[in-house]
């Protein structure tokens, strides 16, 4: 007998966490990542269910009662998380997705075509530094060649942690999946990483659409230097041109609304007694339209650049990854979130990223449900939702499903 | 047949070198420092000279040809470095002294009290954030119940780090020198890290004194949230308080011609799409007068809590060391300084902390030799001294330590 959403919660609720900051580090291709593949891998066979391994750790089982060959329905997230972030980004739609199986079995529902449950890896990027890594290979929108090159904080390439798990690509492997064959819809449940559904009395969403976003490298170099023998008005600082651009981008981004964050920072050779010679800080920056996101880079990247002048420092802005808008097909919404019990769902846009946005910038039809976040706090050991709460998404996924697969 | 100045800066120039940068990664208790301690002890067996090493690797080796019982004079450095240093802030007064000895003894000169040289352990505070650790434990200014409590940035406890070279400090074990019955007088030798010797056209200098200087750790902790979906009014963001400091320190240090730096940032969680929950940053202030440097210090401390009151985020700060003005023995200084070929070496001063400070604090009769460095830089890969002024410095040291040992 599969385990019920609770059990699957309390499973999952010990690995990779911090005993200091009760956060999660489950960065992918790290022993609590691997760990939580093998408890997927596991989970599935527990339903009867083959677990597909791709090369980079993406995973996919099918439940395909009628042995139909028709596209299929997938839904699930990811397991991997943000340096000691919340428990629920990610795996909340895993489980929810294993859980909404067990209820459409439970109600003896067949489905007319296959309902697959996924788990895409690296989704947030806290290693490599690339966003939905997983899910952009899988769906064809990053070349292995550049994947390949990318290497975490410690310099260690990618085909070198993928070995390090157990996985690896072989020359000639494709890892793009057949998306276009195999999957009709993509469903994703998430934890709301806001508040929206809090202002609306929800207990579930349905997304319209994820504001375009990036991660943007600003390197600012200097000179290494004593710092106390040399001359304030000597001084080729690295750091004061960071922390004016750091001010400059909050400024920015609240004068127009949008978002804008200098979250990591890398300062060489960080000692107290030495003026750097190089700091390195990655910008985040999110907007309602593709063409704000342009600007508001360029408003910070011309204030950075004016003070560099002014310092004598050097600066060089790398965008490390663009996604642009993502518009969620707009007829699916409306259709999950039409007709319940107790009103229709709301229909809620959202600024973080998703797989969900990867799966359908290529092209797959795609929706996500969201889950109330009582505190709208997320990437942090404060990320919530309650157990009721929970329990309505699991039963949203399993009506949504229902309905796509009917 | 001892090695020349030459030989011996040729057999360190290795040791630890970063083949990137080419800077220094010379901390205390690695590898690399451990290799230097091992050449120093086997340049002194070569001279027929041993090495005394107590338990925490501050080492020193006498020269006492007249096996007299008087206070010796005592000359050295220390040969860790900052993160990314120089090859010459440490090392140049080690081997200066290593070749003056030579000098000595080929001149014939028969000292009427011993000579030694010493070795300081973790004078940078680059591992264990306490700058001069090993004088400040052998001067009695230090207790070991203080120190045995110091961690370096990986959380490994000094008793450890030490343990791990083959050192430690055993129960019962007392790390104070007997300096008042062994030291006369201290003479380090050390590369200027400015530019004053270049700007009064001399090679080599003797020290007045050293500025007052302390480090102070700046705790700003805030609230981490998801970079994207967090309202820019909503944020308690540590990193724009941090940000604003940074300013501040620089613009008070050059209000009043003082110094003040940040240099060192630590971040948690530390991920690109994450409002930080904590950043913490350390900063070096020094000043002409112990009572600037408190109001320095001050004044960047409460510009950080206003900001602190603004974006919701809650500071600490912590003195983690602070070193009161040093006025070296004037009568000495001009001694040295005084009646040499092509007139007098000039007397200046140095922001810069030392071994020697240590020691003239706790009432040893002390001077400083500085070697003209034509960049000023220091701390830095491109901290440099010629040749030629090197071995001016080896000569002026071996005719101070003559006048002083006659």
């Amino acid at each position: 007998m599969p385990d019920d959403f609770e059990r699957m919660w309390a499973d999952l609720a010990p690995v990779g966490r911090s005993a200091g900051s009760g956060g999660y580090f489950r960065q992918p291709w790290t022993t609590p990542e691997t760990e939580l593949r093998h408890w997927f891998t596991e989970q599935c066979r527990a339903r009867g269910l083959d677990v597909e391994t791709d090369p980079v750790g993406n995973q996919v089982a099918w439940w395909n009662p009628v042995a139909s060959d028709r596209p299929g329905v997938l839904t699930g997230s990811h397991l991997d998380s943000v340096l000691d972030g919340g428990a629920y980004d990610g795996p909340l739609g895993v489980v929810s997705a294993l859980a909404a199986l067990d209820r459409l079995r439970e109600r003896g529902f067949l489905p007319s075509r296959p309902i697959g449950v996924s788990v895409f890896a690296e989704e947030e990027g806290s290693r490599f530094g690339l966003a939905c890594l997983g899910s952009r290979l899988a769906a064809g929108a990053l070349p292995w060649e550049r994947a390949r090159e990318l290497r975490d904080r410690d310099g260690v390439f990618l085909p070198d942690a993928l070995e390090a798990a157990g996985l690896g690509v072989a020359d000639g492997d494709d890892l793009t999946w057949p998306l276009a064959e195999r999957v009709a819809t993509f469903v994703e449940l998430h934890v709301e990483q806001g508040r929206d559904l809090v202002d609306r009395g929800a207990a579930v969403g349905v997304a319209s659409e994820i504001w375009p976003h990036g991660r943007y490298r600003f390197d600012f170099a200097g000179e290494a230097n004593h710092a106390g023998t040399t001359r304030m008005a000597d001084r080729v600082d690295p750091m004061l041109t960071y922390a004016m651009t750091a001010l400059a981008a909050n400024k920015q981004a609240r004068l127009v609304d949008q978002r804008a964050t200098f979250g990591r920072i890398d300062v060489a050779p960080n000692g107290t007694n030495a003026i750097p010679s190089r700091v390195t800080a990655w910008l985040d920056a999110r907007c309602s339209t593709d063409d704000a996101l342009a600007e508001l880079v360029q408003r910070i990247t011309d204030q950075a650049a004016d003070r560099a002048d002014r310092d004598g420092t050097r600066l060089q802005v790398t965008a490390e990854s663009v996604s642009a808008s993502v518009s969620f097909d707009p007829e699916l919404a409306r259709m999950l979130a039409a007709d319940h019990e107790g009103g229709d769902w709301p229909i809620i846009a959202t600024m973080a990223g998703h797989d969900a946005g990867i799966l359908s910038a290529a092209g797959v039809r795609t929706a996500m449900l969201f889950v109330r976040n009582p505190t709208g706090v997320s990437h942090s050991p404060a990320e919530t939702a309650s157990i009721a709460d929970c329990l309505v998404g699991v039963s949203a996924l399993a009506d949504s499903l229902e309905r796509l697969a009917r």
